[in-house]
């Protein structure tokens, strides 16, 4: 099953650059890890903005909710959530 | 060039049921032109809501706006657009 | 799969008081086949407001969608959809 | 008689790892409470968000603020409040 | 039981004088029945703008809503409850 | 002259636990105060939230100013003002 | 007393061009006749937009709506009201 | 002097083809003016949108206003308007 | 040429009580200066808030941004502008 | 291809006065650099508050979000970015 999120990331700003370098480097090996299987389909980053579009397939609300949550900026994250569902005039 | 866009669609109340099969049928038919010419490369239904979450291939912001101009309900969208960039932690 | 929705009723105000009376018998009757199905298992009125909160159990988000689709008032929904997953602090 | 609850949880950043755990255990277990006294009926987590969607059981408005306010994490709460009525079409 | 309401009324522009005259008039005497049952405890108008702001004083949340359902002008109502507690600093 | 108020109280994180207490303390006192002289006509609690509804009885703008800026808790306040006129269905 | 008004005027598409011309007419000459009367103290046009700022000089909250409930426009005001209190750094 | 707008435009949805086409057609007509005549330095269509983005320069706010008005779509523009000053890491 | 601002006032939280009684003189001083120079016309305090609504007469759009620039409280102010120009409706 | 971007700065309050100059100083050689290369080809001061309008030049959403990253307020903006596309009717 597919989600789509819209996710703007407000890092903290009392973070040392050591803390940030740190987080921005498991973030980056979880969403590849997340990639390679399967659950995160869609990555890309919204042009100009802190913020990045992604698409997630899933087994249930429960998973998306554990994936999600396994990222190391999740409470960083300002989130919108959207449930996707076929289209009637998806080709596919 | 990629674009995202959100679109809700805010059908007229005052069309005739014919009125708005037929324009259901254009609509759709052309969404399945700019899928078969490589265009629109994803096209999603928010579930729950009269939306949808579509990724498109165009390639400039003139070609993106005649893209989207071509579609018949056009006139009737609430739209939001993001152009995509890479993603650094993006697998591809 | 649960998922929670928050529906304001928008009914256009050009229908006539027969139009209007035999969508919201439809209406009612569609929504109690749908609790009797077990697919909508909470129906509450937000009170004091045009509003409903409601709590459905479908299988996936096509047959989310399907679900709230067939009711006869869903093109007046203005309707907010959060998926449900388990709470961490939850008894059950 | 019944409220419905969207809660969005921010903690203050500058709780320290320790504090932030005793908070959590403490909001868990009072939360445990309030479901074993029949006044928290519903407890769900919004999937993929820092929030939760809640029902309660309480008297008046008075008991309702008063088992609210009882939540260790209160004063952390970004809270929207329902009251719910008995919905025309509900099944029971 | 209290509750607080603020409620804009947006009057469909398709009604005749005349329908606008009895609907306004039907709204007047069902507001003054109201006060005289001690359910609408506080009246005002907001000063300068087609608002009010009133305090009822109803037995749950099925009667608050059964009373707010029984003026005339409810379907035009843009409105926002608030359910009032006890401050622990009042008087009374 | 009426006005009522709609405040949200956000305390600054960084306070300690005395000075919040001791800011309480005056805050309720004050409150009390503003009663007794008739100043502060109502105050509720809305419940769920840290916020209250208040209904203010001045002499003109100035002196409704005077007033809340004599709240010591004024200065975290984000607060919603509406002048009441009389209302032409009210009772008194 | 002193308020302060931002006035967006959303006439309705359906009046006829004579009707309209009537309507602006009989708004300018009220709104002369109150500047006249020393009640409307300023008026100025938003450079750009369907909107106003005023500034009026009233007895009191009752005064004020009668005196903007005057207005043939005011059924088609969207209005923002601020009540004036003396600022402590004015010169005056 | 410079002003920038961003004008969507909200056509009604009454307009017959022929009266939208000439509404058209004089829009584009005066636009074509404005710009030889140097008051329309900058015109925009943002990709995707019933929306444009414009520079105007104009001698003061009532050649501002004055300029926007003869424009026959203005009573249909939902406009933002932000005055420009010189900034003071621009080239020129 | 004149501009209408609606100024909301952040200061920081972290100021020390003489700091800000320093930047509160320093503030009331400039701002008796600009009146006293004819660029600040009004100034007026909205009952209730920690807002304000002013109304300056400035050369151009450099001229009102160095003039408000110059404010030492510049830096806390959530502002709103709106260049005014001429009423048709007004006296003068 | 053309981009116009709103920019807000929202400079975080805990940097010294010496940190602050450094930063300003590195963003205006920055931007004159981009303008230089004509990347940035417009940059004007949005008059009354701490925000920029800018239309940038780049070859693709890449260069784009390459190009405003490199500025070093970027973590610090609040951003909204319009893709512009040619107008129908403008001139050149």
């Amino acid at each position: 099953m597919l989600y789509c999120t819209h996710i703007q990331v407000n890092l903290p700003s009392h973070l040392s650059p050591e803390a940030l370098d740190s987080l921005r480097e498991r973030e980056k090996s979880r969403a590849l890890e997340l990639q390679q299987q399967g659950k995160l389909v869609h990555l890309w980053r919204v042009a100009g903005q802190a913020a990045n579009v992604s698409v997630w397939d899933c087994q249930d609300h429960d998973d998306f909710q554990a994936t999600l949550g396994s990222l190391p900026m999740f409470p960083y994250f300002d989130i919108e959530v959207m449930p996707l569902a076929r289209h009637p005039s998806a080709l596919r």
